[in-house]
């Protein structure tokens, strides 16, 4: 059992570290929970989060990591058990060193992801990670998560643009594995154990990141589809004329376009009649490679398979394209969702999904379903709401039996219940009920061995 | 301390798994080490595997997993202390599904690369993992040791092109993670800490593989360069107009033409005097865009970072080419090195080492050096050779002063000493002279938490 950061743990910290908890630092973007904690600690060097992590660990105090706490699983919050120390990484947010020849740039953990993309586009480079939260998650954030987003497509999930990092282990110790290689096989890859564990295993505090050389040109395309069959016949179609240049193929539904007239009518939509199912095809290119005629031979070569399409004919466009895209979560924040799933499904059983999820809901009510996400990975929000007229609060009784439906579904297809969000706390039960069981002990076991003490982010991911 | 699996071990075993040793189980590509083991264990499924691993586990004896038998730091072998089971996966070689709609493959851990390729080729998709053994590398050796090879600049090492794992753990638990998913944020990533421990935490027994579209044209050049700064100059200027297209960008020195003038000299060198650098450049191209126009294009463009170049005319002339690069292992072999090498550097590094490293090893004696290999991913194998009239046995005595020579040098430059063979058994005391202590604490860690025993590959990796 831990126990509490209360007065006599605070004080004999370092006070120059510490300081005082801010509503947003027990906040998370759903409203779902209220965190606690006395005090916030922010450390300015791998040292002093060191120092304080064998604080805690004397003292047996849990830790919750924090970065921009942007996160949708709780994992960046903690509501009840003994109050934790709040380790924030706000003021750790150098991008310690760039190298443009090698495309490698090494950042602290804290420093925030439009930080670095800007520092990349200086140097005549792209740091592809792409999200909605990009302007206040942090980089440690972001990998302590293994963040998707939304060009995963072409340049992976966040642990795929990782060269080394550096992290504090649950004894103090500090992992110094910053190196710029694009090969190491120097023993057992702690890294992508570290990244993905949402803080429970070490506490991230630099990365070594990859950098790619930026697009000679980019283009987009909304694109009308009949069904979802059609939008995976059209990626693979896509795939095959344009190998290695689509940086992000976005599917979306009616209900998410009719969200956004209902709550965000300034969003420009690209149809008079909103489409059933719709598709944001975005490409990046070499040189020689036109983006407009690119996708309007993608387009003629679709046939029928695509029934209408808007090509961006300026970069304005396609940001205003994009500002649609992104809009989505917000509006969908606005109605107020019964549940939202954020699930993974192999490519080819997606419309399996899809044709079963609806009936099965059916089954336990009316609702609203706003199906959204990244196609070309298999992930995709499957976000759950009320009829007009109702709210998410009419269906509170409801709300767990929908999260099963949907998840068991997924689970039977071979899917994923936590795509790209994580586990956090939202999702413990989902791991015991699904994880594989070997896997959930070879994890306890690991957790047990590196963090015996169980001070690091307690609760998050395993049960504490 | 471990029993050997001695006449009573296996007479309990089923005997249907078992066969004699052949010498090939035994033995390694470059003829260091002679390993043991009385019996072969042949498992045909995960079940068997876990029967196997729980059967050493009672009675305390090692398991050396053995794939192709292609590994080049004893990985394969263990040379001394209680004989071990040796267990191969050569009887599960099934390739169990194919979805070229998802580009993804799932093989039983002993299928041959070579037939991973063609399953992969047959359903008109690209399995980009390619290396000199691809004719007996087995998936779950080129997993267990992360595998690198000629294509990892575009597509990455072996651990990047797997999307999941079946394994056999040190407990007999079966980790079945045969997921076909690109996004899964399900806890921590077991699938990476299993890859590239060569065999000690877990055998891998099947893995689902990413395939990738296969390039419309292919295209090869060797062009020839002043140094290995012009080499990587040339390579950021490929990289900017051809981005995502270069499948490999190959060094290769003077020294390596000449041993394969010496010992093989059907092979057709490229030009009439042999240059004292040059680079193998590898296309592979979308539709609209010609191979030779693209390389001819990249010629013209570097102006005198190239002195001569060869296009090739065919894709004949492009096997041609690989052929010759592909040689050079073999005509090293021939020789006979004192010392190899496989390092990896920051690529900004390499003409620094380059320029230090001759200095440093002509104060132990006279060599000569081969230094080739895979530019793009700053991974060179910089072999140190006898004089001619002289072999290696000559310098039996100066070998380890060579190699750490060589070693202390790239990790003063922030490289690595295992950049793509592994630990195996031969790097263990440099995982321990030049690996961060605390990596080295927690790779123990975890040793212990999942194989308390040391039952899983002992010795390799960490010292038993």
């Amino acid at each position: 059992m831990l126990n509490p950061a209360d007065a006599d743990f605070l004080t004999a910290l370092p006070q120059a570290l510490l300081r005082p908890v801010r509503p947003s630092d027990v906040e998370e973007p759903r409203g779902r929970w209220q965190g606690q904690g006395r005090a916030v600690a922010c450390p300015q060097s791998a040292e002093d989060v060191a120092a304080l992590i064998r604080a805690a660990r004397a003292a047996r105090v849990g830790l919750v990591p924090l970065g921009g706490g942007t996160g949708l699983v709780g994992g960046q919050i903690l509501t009840d058990g003994p109050a934790p120390l709040i380790l924030s990484l706000e003021r750790m947010t150098a991008l310690r060193a760039v190298y443009p020849q090698e495309n490698a740039l090494v950042a602290d953990a804290g420093a925030v992801l439009a930080d670095v993309q800007a520092a990349a586009e200086t140097v005549d480079r792209l740091f592809p990670l792409t999200l909605a939260s990009q302007g206040s998650a942090r980089i440690g954030g972001l990998l302590a998560t293994n963040a998707g987003g939304v060009n995963v497509l072409r340049y992976g999930n966040a642990r795929d643009l990782v060269l080394g990092i550096e992290a504090v282990l649950a004894d103090g110790s500090i992992l110094r594995g910053l190196k710029r290689l694009r090969k190491d096989n120097a023993g057992y890859d702690l890294r992508h154990l570290l990244i993905g564990s949402e803080g429970t295993l070490g506490v991230i505090t630099a990365a070594s990141l990859k950098l790619f050389p930026r697009p000679a040109a980019e283009g987009a395309a909304f694109l009308v589809v009949e069904s979802p069959e059609a939008a995976l016949a059209l990626l693979a179609l896509a795939q095959d004329r344009l190998p290695g240049m689509i940086s992000a193929f976005e599917l979306i539904h009616r209900q998410g376009l009719e969200f956004l007239a209902e709550t965000m009518p300034q969003v420009r939509q690209p149809f008079a009649t909103r489409p059933e199912w719709m598709v944001l095809v975005d490409l990046g290119l070499p040189l020689g490679i036109d983006p407009e005629a690119a996708l309007s031979g993608l387009y003629e070569a679709a046939g029928n398979l695509v029934q209408d399409g808007v090509i961006a004919a300026s970069a304005a466009q396609r940001a205003e394209f994009w500002a649609l895209r992104e809009a989505i979560p917000a509006a969908n924040r606005k109605i107020g969702a019964v549940s939202s799933h954020d699930i993974s499904l192999p490519l080819s059983e997606i419309p399996v999904f899809l044709q079963q999820a609806g009936p099965l809901l059916a089954r336990i009510g009316q609702f609203r379903v706003n199906c959204f996400g990244h196609l070309g990975d298999g992930n995709l929000h499957y976000n759950v709401f009320p009829m007009p007229g109702r709210t998410r609060a009419d269906h509170e009784n409801q709300r767990e039996a929908v999260k099963t439906c949907v998840h068991d579904l997924v689970h039977g297809l071979g899917g994923s219940v936590s795509a790209e969000h994580g586990v956090g706390r939202l999702k413990v039960g989902d791991l015991e009920r699904y994880g594989d069981p070997v896997k959930l002990a070879t994890m306890r076991a690991i957790k047990q061995a590196l963090d015996p003490d169980g001070i690091l982010n307690p609760g998050a991911v395993l049960r504490g």
